[in-house]
């Protein structure tokens, strides 16, 4: 991961910064950056640190995953109790005028820490510049994201084949999880959203012992994780003939996507391509009934960094990662989204998710 | 949940408090408490909050969530902008002179945010109220923890007869996903660890590819997320026949595992049943071996607040829910690790995960 310090401290030319504290609270309150700057793979490190330097990076670690970070090839120091590990944290940073912190993903609990292990120092949020970093993937991450792409996009395909009439939402989705993991995801990347009828309306919804009827609409929103790296894909079909309505909801969020996709490019607003989606949304029938942004960024997180939204001021470069994902939701009714993982390239985009877009029954 | 404010202003006596606010930042960096206080079944909520006066709680919603918290029967303001929610935050505010955080699990961003929009008014960190709330369940929260521990526990009983030689780490975590799912999880607590062989001695591995050999340690450390609640259980397994020392960590582990337990009742310090499963590794040939807690709180997160742990000074009490779970590793070779639920007591504890403890072949 040698490049990734580099890739961070590109990000704070001018700021002065003679290190970068990174550490994590309990699960799930992570810094996922943690495993960005150390590449590390297994373990969860609550209560460690990286120590990240324009030349290198050192983790303490707990005795619990002391064997994890060294197998990552880290430089590695152990702590036992809690004495130790403020010890270590203060000799660290001992010499450091200026102090990097992730305000982004560190809780204020561990900020105060960090604070006052580091003595004098002046602590300077770096989470911008960290976002930054993150944002653009290198090449092991753009493999390791599309091996996650290529496994959710396996297992959509089957679900015409393998979800049916009269199964649990449960159901469906533990179908779904372990399909992804036949593929060799490590798992799912968040909690597999199946969904029948009118909860299709709720975007973020989980799970119920529901069960799918003829004429619902069925949407499935999910993703593999693959050593960390996640992928986030939604599909929407229907249970039998779809209606009337339902077809022109799902014609307008296909239309709304290949829209927005039309318009990805390095150089392009974030903004912009919003636009392009919601406009179709807002020229239709069910103008305002698109609640959220187009997109999001990708990567270690299933929301990483870097939004497709009316909100953000954001301009696309080569090598982001990013949902396309425009949705209608009628209370009551039901819901479509259809989702996508994009690769932003100078002329346009790599699309990393490939399950068929046609309104599929089941 | 309108006994949950009380519960946290229980903790808060003395303090005057007017309003404790909680928000989510992107995922992973949720603050779990808010859907403690809130009952939220659906939904993510990043940079929503969650108000809570000793009177009752209310809600801040982006558009996204509006549905599931209104669902949740929450008095529900919802914002579409940036600008929207900060008024609506300072709104509701005003007139506080000591706001209450939960410097734990808020990020250092979003502390500085709520500062930032509480004008002059105090903040004070309530983290240590909001956990010591958290750590006694109420009676919906047992029941829910309850099904996620018979959950895992069916699933775990599976194991023999699912997994066999030969097969890959990634494919044993499949099968006890999708059995967890079938049983009504709504997904894996956490990334299921299947680990075979050297990778046992790694407690928080993550699946790969790696295929079981006859011979071979196989620990399985899972799961079942259920309405938000979670359980958390370990069993190891030899396949094929176990060799002498394989035997020895079983049987020593197995011993320290019932010694804690034993100690078990409200009233007596986790550093006590810690010392308890302690002594039986120390004073056995893997004396140091044992390189964690004995056992972390559980509910809504897989490490809820409160140890069974030699470096805290806890005191059990009833309606506690904690994971007890002592293990051996040694580097190179493999580990066990044998983890059951409980809770606490006035004589004793009930242990929620029931699946066979001896020393299994696959």
């Amino acid at each position: 991961m040698a490049t990734r310090e580099k890739n961070i401290f590109a990000e704070l030319r001018g700021e002065h910064i003679d290190a970068v504290v990174l550490t994590n609270a309990s699960e799930p309150n992570v810094d996922l950056s943690f495993f960005y700057a150390t590449g590390i793979v297994n373990g969860i490190f609550e209560r460690c640190f990286a120590i990240i330097r324009p030349r290198g990076v050192e983790v303490i670690s707990s005795d619990l995953e002391a064997l994890s970070a060294e197998q990552a090839g880290l430089k590695t120091t152990v702590f036992r109790t809690g004495k130790d590990r403020e010890g270590l944290l203060r000799r660290k940073l001992r010499g450091c005028s200026r102090i990097g912190v992730n305000a982004n993903e560190v809780t204020h609990a561990n900020y105060k820490f960090i604070k006052m292990c580091a003595g004098g120092s002046r602590l300077v949020d770096v989470s911008n510049a960290i976002s930054k970093a993150r944002m653009i993937k290198d090449r092991e991450e753009v493999a390791l994201i599309s091996r996650a792409c290529r496994i959710v996009s396996r297992a959509a395909e089957t679900i015409p084949d393998v979800v049916e009439e009269d199964m649990k939402e449960t159901e469906a989705a533990a179908e779904l999880n372990y399909m992804m993991m036949k593929l060799g995801a490590s798992g799912p990347a968040f909690a597999t959203n199946a969904s029948f009828g009118s909860t299709t309306a709720e975007p973020h919804y989980v799970p119920s012992s529901r069960r799918l009827k003829r004429g619902q609409l069925a949407l499935f929103d999910f993703g593999a994780s693959y050593r960390r790296y996640v992928s986030d894909l939604t599909r929407t079909f229907v249970c039998g003939r779809p209606d009337r309505r339902q077809r022109e909801m799902y014609e307008t969020v296909l239309e709304a996507q290949l829209a927005a996709i039309d318009e990805i490019r390095a150089g392009v607003h974030g903004r912009d391509v919003d636009h392009a989606a919601r406009e179709v949304v807002d020229s239709s029938k069910f103008k305002g009934k698109f609640i959220h942004s187009t997109g999001h960024g990708l990567g270690l997180s299933v929301h990483d960094p870097g939004a497709i939204s009316p909100n953000v001021d954001m301009v696309l470069r080569e090598g982001m990662v990013l949902t396309v994902e425009p949705g209608i939701y009628v209370k009551g009714f039901g819901g479509v989204r259809i989702e996508d993982d994009v690769l932003i390239t100078r002329t346009g985009c790599r699309i990393l998710t490939s399950a068929p877009k046609e309104f599929l029954t089941i």
